[in-house]
């Protein structure tokens, strides 16, 4: 499944003019994407996709067939461009594989390279009956579906979280997910809703690398609904928070679920919008911070910063929780958004007015990053 | 707080003639506290308790201040016998903490030290009204306490997770704790119970070890009820088991919770010999193990294996999860438990015949350890 020869990446949506300085003109799609043939997308995924290709065919524009399409060439796009930030001795693993119940998915994982301590990009693409579990946990969140009764659902989705080696390179998280439930076979009647968001885990803070992260996805949100940046920036901060410690996973960005209005095909445009935001939002950072010097103690640092994002991940993540109660689940593929290397020292205390202080702070008291 | 005298431990307990090939004899407690001097108990406690002396005085004979004197005995025994183990320049800080609704703890820790490289012996002493969360958590266990009602309860306990640096040294886990809640204050109808437990994590297995463990606690409970060890190892091997992965976290122990039989005299003395077992159950193994050889790879396997123990903790624990849930908590004690580094690495596999194999099929498959 290696070796796809790299396509050009579509650049509608990056928005290239509206980066901030410094970043403005870092990076440019093309420059990931040098050898780039425009020969049949279909042949460039990282592995084939979940669902065959006659079924691809003749269900073309399904909004099902045409998510999967969508997060197949997010993950491709995405692996692509960050292995050309890497050492190329070190690529990403494909892994690809199928549940009984229905469905499977594609896992990559680039572990212990030299820009990227671990960095995973999965997608997965499966249909089955729903687990009760899921439901209720739907419904504490007002989803109001029917209870005990056994539903047929679909659910797709691309999840990513990248941990660079260089602690000035902060780890990214994205994740855009489709879901479908059949309420009534009978009545034909059923439920559809995306969700979705992306945030930024800093270990020092660049208040221009984090304006920069925060514009690229307010300038996504923006061509959709004028609303959408400051009510999904706000949920993020509400989401990403480490409630016994009194602090945010990081710096924030955007997030959203259950959204199903004003109609399908628009909710459709704007998770395309903003999954395509990632890597102009993103790469410029790496770039300019892929040299930053650093020692002993950053690294440290980054490595109880690291405990900090495990906490979050296996204590409050919805998506982490829901996953490794559901029996059969690939725990390999859920926890691989868990860093490499972490570290919990019993009373690590950050020195008053360090730049360890400066991220604290940050990460207590949430802030505007667009004036 | 430092520097107390130390006391000649109470060996009454030690059962050390029952003590399994190779280990009997290579320790005593006496060994442990060269330096007894009989004085007055109550100045060799690693901290001030924290019911004060003059009610400690008038109510000496009641249940609260005979467990808070008990785990304040072990909390002070095991510290001792740790350092006792250690390079003397790396000696347990001492945190004693008080919370507002009432009660506090103290929390000792020894981090990055020469044989340990974290170890924390905990105890806590708090009153007030019971967090609905907790009447909900207690009554899924079949508690059947009243809902939707505040009521008054006090909890004392003691907690101690020990990372060793030598892998060849395992890891334990220990808790003994008292929980009283008062049901009804006009009718004095008050609710008393014990719980707690030990576990044993090797990194490698060693089978003479594993059986000394569980010897020793079976001792213990062999005293007390025929039928208790069988049990409480039963029960240990199902709540200390890592449901994601199929395996335990450990080798198992003993582990029992809501004990209320036959009486409470009866059920302070065998919780007061249980956590008397402790040391006499783990400083031999440490003893035996401390100059063990080991590289790279061992090292790494140990990370591994403290990923999985940080996984444990932070989805399933059921103390662990209350903490973190209850406001206010201190969660620097709560995650003591956490090792000081720990290491996720994606598709991490284990070769056919290995040592790590060997540990990780006793895993997959608790056995029974006394013939």
């Amino acid at each position: 499944m290696r070796g796809f020869v790299q396509l050009k990446a579509d650049t509608s949506s990056a928005e290239v003019s509206d980066w901030p300085e410094p970043l403005k003109d870092k990076i440019l799609l093309e420059e990931i994407f040098p050898n780039e043939t425009d020969v049949d997308a279909d042949i460039n995924w990282m592995a084939e996709p979940l669902t065959d290709a006659a079924t691809r065919e003749s269900n073309k524009n399904s909004m099902r067939v045409r998510m999967e399409m969508m997060i197949m060439k997010i993950q491709r796009d995405f692996c692509r461009a960050l292995e050309n930030e890497e050492d190329p001795r070190y690529k990403f693993l494909v892994d690809r594989w199928t549940r009984a119940e229905g469905g499977g998915g594609i896992t990559c994982v680039l572990q212990d390279g030299t820009t990227f301590e671990k960095a995973g990009v999965n997608i997965s693409v499966v249909h089955g009956k729903i687990p009760p579990q899921a439901v209720a946990q739907m419904n504490a969140r007002g989803k109001k579906l029917p209870e005990g009764k056994e539903m047929p659902f679909f659910a797709c989705g691309v999840s990513s979280v990248v941990h660079p080696r260089n602690p000035n390179i902060p780890t990214i998280h994205f994740n855009f997910r489709y879901f479908e439930v059949v309420e009534s076979e009978e009545e034909n009647r059923k439920r559809w809703w995306f969700g979705g968001g992306t945030d930024l885990t800093p270990y020092y803070l660049d208040k221009s690398d984090v304006k920069h992260f925060h514009q690229t996805f307010k300038n996504a949100c923006d061509k959709h609904n004028d609303k959408f940046y400051s009510k999904f920036k706000a949920w993020c901060d509400d989401y990403f928070l480490i409630k016994h410690r009194g602090i945010t996973r990081g710096v924030g960005g955007i997030f959203f679920d259950d959204l199903d209005t004003p109609d399908r095909e628009s909710c459709f445009d704007f998770v395309k919008d903003c999954a395509e935001a990632v890597i102009p939002s993103y790469l410029p950072i790496v770039k300019k911070n892929r040299e930053g010097p650093y020692g002993y103690s950053e690294r440290q640092w980054q490595l109880i910063r690291r405990g900090h994002y495990a906490e979050f991940n296996l204590v409050y993540d919805r998506g982490t929780k829901f996953g490794l109660y559901t029996p059969g689940a690939r725990y390999e593929s859920i926890l691989m958004s868990l860093p490499l290397h972490a570290k919990w020292e019993y009373m690590n205390k950050v020195i008053e007015g360090s730049r360890e202080a400066k991220l604290t702070e940050v990460l207590k008291n949430p802030r505007e990053w667009i004036d």
